[in-house]
Order: structure tokens, then C-alpha cells, then sequence
């Protein structure tokens, strides 16, 4: 893992709090509140009792989608691929988080299992600082994802997408050229380029 | 929408930050953090950018899951319905949250819509306090859902699941009953059953 990827995994483990998302057997979109019980350069841990639907999602579809709001306005959102870890991982995860100790006493702990998020790629998003930015991460072989726009040599320089950008986060030049790590990727740009210069990055 | 839902719908509009989750196109799971802008009689409210795969996902499904945690680690989770609303409620949105004027000034604001989740189902469980609890809610139609385990007639009295609940949340009797709002959900009951008498009530 690198250490930008570690700065994220790390920022998740610390905010704890997190909402985790799969899709159940019908197609559905499910989420609900979870704790990064710890993360290591091995990736992110999650626990799930056998009997809770989420358990199932995550067994059946190997993924989880986890999203966080951090301090200051600056929020995590990630996918990743995940499987059941060894025993030893939910006695550590036990170790770590002693307060779960009080809701699965004893050997109790046992209807759970850890789950270990062992790759995947996300971006963190700070809108409270001007400009805001974003960066992508990720970490055990997985792709970072860049949504957003570009725009290509198409561009007639006419300034349309610059004059419509909520951030003004578009240089003008040969083509103009937007700052991903500043952009809203709002699409405004996409919408008022006469040209059609502008490429979405993402389907 | 009864009481009980209006309860967690201005649950959801004062805690604000909320995760969304959608399906994409793949069939991936995705989340981000979103705020509930408005809540009221009709539902709750959202906004997207037409250029963002969150947009799109919520147009192609015409669903999207929110979770967000509460003071006290209180939480709630919730899958619904959705679909855009006219022009005026993104007007209303800005109106109630002045702040987005910060990030969309002006017109510009009009590259977003304003999503109306006009039906759902959702649950609010509190693991702090002892015991611990949870409550479904609905609205718009849309059922509750129980997801959870259920002690039928072919329980034998044994209490192998009373003796293995991490919660003792079942009480004694001819059948033995879970108390279904102090129920972690976590299956113990199910896997200790002699008897098979525990039957799921989700897929």
C-alpha cells in the first residue's frame, strides 16, 4: 500500500464511523451505519454477525462500498473487494475495540466474522476549504478512478466552459484545461462547451 | 406519512450528513456523503449534479439507500424511491441551505436537480443504550421491513437460544419469543437452535 493510500485507509480507521453499502439479491442499493474496526497495510476491517443480510451481501458480491465524513468538512468514499478473514483478525478486531465487548459478550463474538477489504479505490473530497480539491487513492492492486470531464483538442478556446464553471476551476489555453483535483465534476462544462470538447471520464 | 415516520425523516434533516448509496451501471455498489436538504410531509430531498455518476445512478434505478449516524450513536438506515422534482424545489433547497450559494453562486446552480424521495422503508437502532433497540418506520406506501429471526411453534423449550444470546433478548415461553426491537440480528438464536425453530425473516 502507498502512503497516500495509507493516509486515507488510516483517515478511515480514525473517523471510525462509516456507512457501508451493497447491493442485495434483488439489485438493491442497501446502507447502513458500520465501524472501520481496523485498517493496517493489509487494508480496512469490517465485523458482521452470520445472521444479518449485510453479512450475506458481502459474501455473495465480495463487495462493500464505504463512505465517511471526516473533520472539517472532508468526506471518504471508496469500493472495495472483500472476503472473510481468518478467526485470529476477530480477536484482534475484539482486542482494539473493547466496547464491543459489551454489546457481544464472551464468547458471543463468535456469530461474527471479520471481514477484510483487501483492495479497492476511493477519493477523499474536502469542500470546505476554497479552492476544494480531491484525490483518488487506492491500494492492493485496484485502479484509482478518475471521474469527472476533459477537455479535448476540440476545444475552440471560446471560454463557454469557463464562464459557466461554479469553481472557475478551468484554465484557459490550447485546448483549456480543467484542474481535476479542484473540480466539482458537476458537468456544467460538459452542458455548455458549443464544440462538444468536453469528455466525460466515467459512463 | 404518520408520526412515527416524520419522526426519522426530521431525524434524517437534522443530523443532515447522510451517506447515499446507489447501484451503478455494473451493478457495483456506490457511496458518497450527501446532506437531506429538506424533509417534510412529502419525503425527503436531495441534490446531484447532472454530470456525476450519483445522478445518473439515481435516474436509472430511480432508487437510493441513505444511512447517517446520530448523537449518541444512535443510527438509521433507509432504501427508497426517488425521482427528480420540479425546478422550485431546488430553489427551496437553496433557500433552506445557504451555504450551497458558497460552492454553486449564482445560476449555476442550475446544473443541479433536486432529487424527491417520495417513498421508503428504513430502521433506527440504538446500540447505547442497554437495552439496546431499534424501530422500523415507513412511508409513501411503502412497507416496513422486519428483517431478523422469528421462534416459531416447533420450538421444544430447550433455551439453547436464550443461553446463546448475546443480548438475552428472548424470553422464555410456549414458543420462546425474541423481542424483536431489542434484537441485534446477529443469528446466534438461529445457529443454536436444536429444533430448527428459528426461522428468518429476510432473504
Amino acid at each position: 500500500m502507498d502512503a497516500k493510500a495509507k493516509k486515507y485507509v488510516d483517515l478511515f480507521r480514525s473517523v471510525k464511523i462509516a456507512s457501508a453499502a451493497t447491493v442485495d439479491e434483488k439489485g438493491h442499493p442497501r446502507t447502513r451505519i458500520v465501524n472501520v474496526m481496523l485498517a493496517d497495510d493489509s487494508g480496512m476491517y469490517l465485523v458482521a454477525s452470520k445472521g444479518k443480510p449485510f453479512y450475506k451481501q458481502m459474501v455473495e458480491t465480495g463487495e462493500v462500498a464505504l463512505s465517511a465524513m471526516c473533520p472539517e468538512c472532508q468526506s471518504l468514499k471508496f469500493l472495495g473487494k472483500c472476503r472473510i478473514a481468518d478467526k485470529e483478525w476477530l480477536d484482534r478486531v475484539f482486542e482494539e475495540n473493547p466496547g464491543l465487548n459489551e454489546v457481544y459478550p464472551g464468547k458471543t463474538r463468535y456469530i461474527l466474522d471479520a471481514f477484510h477489504v483487501y483492495e479497492g479505490q476511493g477519493e477523499w473530497f474536502d469542500l470546505l476549504h476554497h479552492p476544494i480539491s480531491r484525490e483518488a487513492f487506492s491500494y492492493g492492486g485496484a485502479e484509482p478512478e478518475h471521474s469527472g470531464f476533459l477537455i479535448t483538442e476540440e476545444c475552440i478556446e471560446c471560454g463557454s466552459c469557463l464562464e459557466t464553471c461554479p469553481q472557475q476551476c478551468i484554465e484557459a489555453g490550447s485546448p483549456y484545461r480543467i484542474e481535476w483535483q479542484h473540480c466539482l465534476q458537476c458537468g456544467a462544462c460538459f452542458d455548455a462547451c458549443p464544440a462538444g470538447a468536453v469528455r466525460r471520464l466515467h459512463p
